[in-house]
């Protein structure tokens, strides 16, 4: 059983190497607003956890019975060759595995990894306590408040949405892409679009498992954005695919197949099926829980017969439909109880998992935010590691919007700074007993030696947030928090400056661009 | 020590009584949206503990040595005398007490108690696992949509966010005033807006201490509506204050009068420093909640020196300021430990517990929501019993809304739901093996008869989120949901019927109510 050694309850050392490149380039970067440094956000918060240990391996049993009993369809014959061979029982394309197997490999994957991107000071850890954030992923649309409509996205929406990922320190990874550039051509589309990505961002990223050429090409530039040999490029993940199950209990061929060429190449392996209970899943939260970890749990066992050791994460997106409509719902209670009961599940089986940020509103009002709220603190309260779409996302997944964006990044900030030891120090300094003496039953604190030592630093200061009185705000031309976030927007962009890159690398990424795209890029009959 | 038998675990003999008047008064008055019934919701999650066991030692010790050491200012003769006579040392109008005198008092205190209005189907409970959420109270101002700018508060206004009070089932108790009627003269304000509580309500509701006259005739106005004998008046609180210190470290004498008034007469007791770090508190968290616990404890103490085993709660309202301007901040992630640090300490005191809803936003925009929410979450994390200002408040409490309300209430209805234990159900019904084996690998489970038993009920549904795709919604009007929760309170206030009293108690409490106006009402110089 391979473990990372490194305590996520001690990362000093990680920390400290934020001063280095990413340090600079946040300060480079940082004109338009004041924003806390790049670090890895370590979660101090005991999980919520809505089920007892009897309720734990209810969820954990029916998962094992999914597996043993019913058994997962893997639409990939070299995938279930690799099972059979592992001790699955395959009957066509359904794999069966008991669950001393399943056991057995989960015990394989590590509990914490690193994914290095091309930039170093940007490594970030998945599992123990840390929880980093990501942009929004894959909606084929836009909305922004110039536009006023939805439309379907562009490259150079595309590119201002990666330039926000880049902006701001307290998104970790650059996941998918944060609109789907439909003006480019599926067939090269990841070409122009990983080259925006690995030129306009220096975070970790993703590939989407959409084809053998998709992939390969994707882990190519990715390499040769880091200048790593082939060997060095799998001495460890820099870069992870996010792979979604065809729920119910079902894995497709592009899916399993990016799966195991990353897995061969030991990047890292996020598996997060979609379990929309009452849809794709029971209707109950708890089954449609279950049903989600067989899926997952399926595709490590997979990952770990390839590789043993394999970097594996599990995800959920377990939701439940409006009874109205049948479409899915998202930030709801039913939502937050079954991501904590997922990370429940996920530290029992010691695998690091995966939540997002979500809603089902189609504009950046105030049911976005409050069903992003809801979102982001479960993902929080659940011990989430990776919280995919933490900013961004509008319309349950189908629009991208940078006013969106900005105004999720508040929220993220200040979870971030909500799990900072420094807001509940109760040293003798905190306590401050000499200062409330030295005030008595009159004065106020404002002109304290105690409070100017401290003033500075004492709070979260929020850049989006209007905490001027009516009357000021009113005199300030009445902004709503939307139409701030249009601005902040619009000035981040307008002076954004990528991060440092070696010419003669980006030059190299240019010739495979051009060399794919003349090879004719990844076929589109999939 | 008295204490109350009844578990906060096993509500359910309490809960069937939802069954009688009030839920018929649910169902009378609930066309406009589904709402789920009146109950008294459980907060099932472990407390959010950011303290170990040395941390809240270490707040306790600051605690007390304020108490100690520094002492409160007691601004009202009488109860100096009565602290005096209790064992504190006196110094003027500054009072110091020993930690086991205070342990000793706090000890007296019911670690729950009820508070039981005019219906007593709306009996609240205050304590244990129970979280009970109120109305917004005391803004001087108001903003609608329709008027779309802030003005000071009138009857009708106060009268309309009432009836919201009442309409919405997830509102336990009505608070103080939700708009502060200003157009009503100030030594009558009271008689007014009391008839119009006790007759547009039937929940507990709240005196302001503010002067003699003015808590003497709340007390009887809420014995009229009850019909009560003045000896079942003090069997148990059928109303209550909350008293806010004036800090640092001092407790004015209309607040005290008050508070001493109320413990004479066995109501309920809550007591709320608002403790602003940086201002009236020091720059640091522990050190404001430290002060906070004092002050409150202070006051704690003064009533069961008049009433040992007098209902008492403390409250929170330690937040911080705006670096920049020195205007409070609401829902911050400091506010948000602090009201998880109190918590801590509440239940180390063995008291229940008060914290908050709100926000420093203008209007009901996007900052108002993740403000309110980061509030209401943490009021649950900190395992508070009552939530003040739960819904309708704007610009650090400045302003009351009607949309900001109804928004709120859509957000309060999430959170008990949330914490419904059936979310999390892992019986095998709910794990429904059976059902996935059906479905298989290629079906949905909306047709299964799993699914079809369960459908209606399984999931909660919202009154006020949009959740159609963009283009339905669009096609709708594309309407936000500032708009949405216009319209929705612009309908439960046209259609509202308000709940029944008999003929005569309403008569009863109009010639009260005339005849304290004919003398005069209350003085208006303190």
């Amino acid at each position: 059983m391979q473990r990372d050694a490194q305590s996520a309850q001690d990362p000093a050392p990680r920390r400290r190497r934020g001063g280095g490149r990413a340090g600079n380039a946040a300060r480079r970067g940082s004109a338009v607003i004041d924003q806390p440094p790049w670090r890895l956000p370590v979660n101090p918060d005991r999980p919520v956890e809505p089920l007892d240990a009897d309720g734990v391996q209810a969820i954990h049993d029916g998962a094992m019975r999914i597996l043993e009993e019913i058994g997962i369809a893997f639409l990939h014959p070299e995938a279930v060759d690799i099972l059979r061979a592992a001790g699955c029982e395959v009957d066509g394309d359904v794999v069966r595995m008991d669950r001393a197997l399943v056991m057995e490999m989960v015990a394989k994957c590590p509990a914490q990894w690193d994914i290095t991107p091309r930039n170093p000071d940007r490594r970030i850890t998945m599992g123990g306590r840390y929880i980093l954030f990501g942009n929004v992923s894959s909606p084929p649309n836009y909305w922004d408040l110039d536009l006023g409509r939805k439309m379907p996205g562009t490259r150079e929406q595309c590119r201002t949405l990666l330039k926000l990922t880049q902006y701001f320190d307290c998104i970790h990874f650059a996941g998918g892409y944060p609109v789907e550039p439909v003006d480019l051509h599926p067939s090269v589309r990841h070409l122009d679009v990983l080259y925006d990505k690995l030129t306009l961002t220096d975070k970790a990223m993703h590939a989407y498992s959409l084809g053998a050429e998709r992939v390969d090409d994707v882990m190519e530039m990715v390499r040769i954005a880091g200048q790593y040999s082939d060997e060095e490029f799998e001495s460890g993940p820099k870069m992870y695919t996010n792979i979604n199950s065809t729920s119910p209990l079902k894995h497709d061929f592009p899916m399993l197949d990016g799966w195991m060429r990353l897995a061969r190449r030991n990047q890292g392996l996020v598996v997060t099926p979609f379990t929309l209970a009452g849809a794709m899943a029971p209707v109950t939260m708890a089954g449609a829980v279950a049903q989600s970890l067989a899926e997952a749990l399926s595709a490590v066992v997979l990952a770990q017969a390839i590789r043993p050791g394999a970097c594996t994460a599990i995800g959920t997106f377990t939701s439940n439909v409006d009874m109205k409509s049948g479409a899915p719902a998202f930030g709801t209670p039913e939502y937050m109880r079954a991501t904590q009961m997922t990370g429940q599940l996920a530290r029992f089986y010691g695998l690091p998992m995966r939540a997002s940020g979500v809603c089902a509103a189609n504009v950046p009002d105030g049911q976005a935010m409050w069903e992003t709220s809801n979102s982001l603190w479960s993902a929080v309260q659940a011990g989430a590691n990776m919280v995919y779409h933490a900013a961004g996302w509008l319309e349950g997944g189908l629009i991208a919007s940078p006013e969106k964006f900005v105004m999720d990044c508040e929220i993220v900030q200040q979870i971030q700074r909500y799990m900072e030891p420094a807001l509940c120090d109760t040293t003798p300094d905190a306590i401050a007993l000499d200062a409330i003496r030295e005030v008595g039953h009159q004065g106020h604190f404002f002109g304290t030696q105690h409070t100017q030592e401290r003033y500075a630093s004492a709070f979260y200061q929020p850049f989006l947030s209007d905490w001027k009185n009516y009357e000021a705000w009113e005199a300030a031309g009445a902004v709503w928090t939307v139409e701030r976030a249009h601005r902040v927007w619009k000035e981040i962009v307008a002076s954004f400056e990528p991060p440092a890159m070696d010419v003669a690398v980006r030059e190299e990424l240019e010739a495979f661009v051009s060399r794919r795209k003349a090879e004719g890029g990844a076929p589109t009959d999939f």
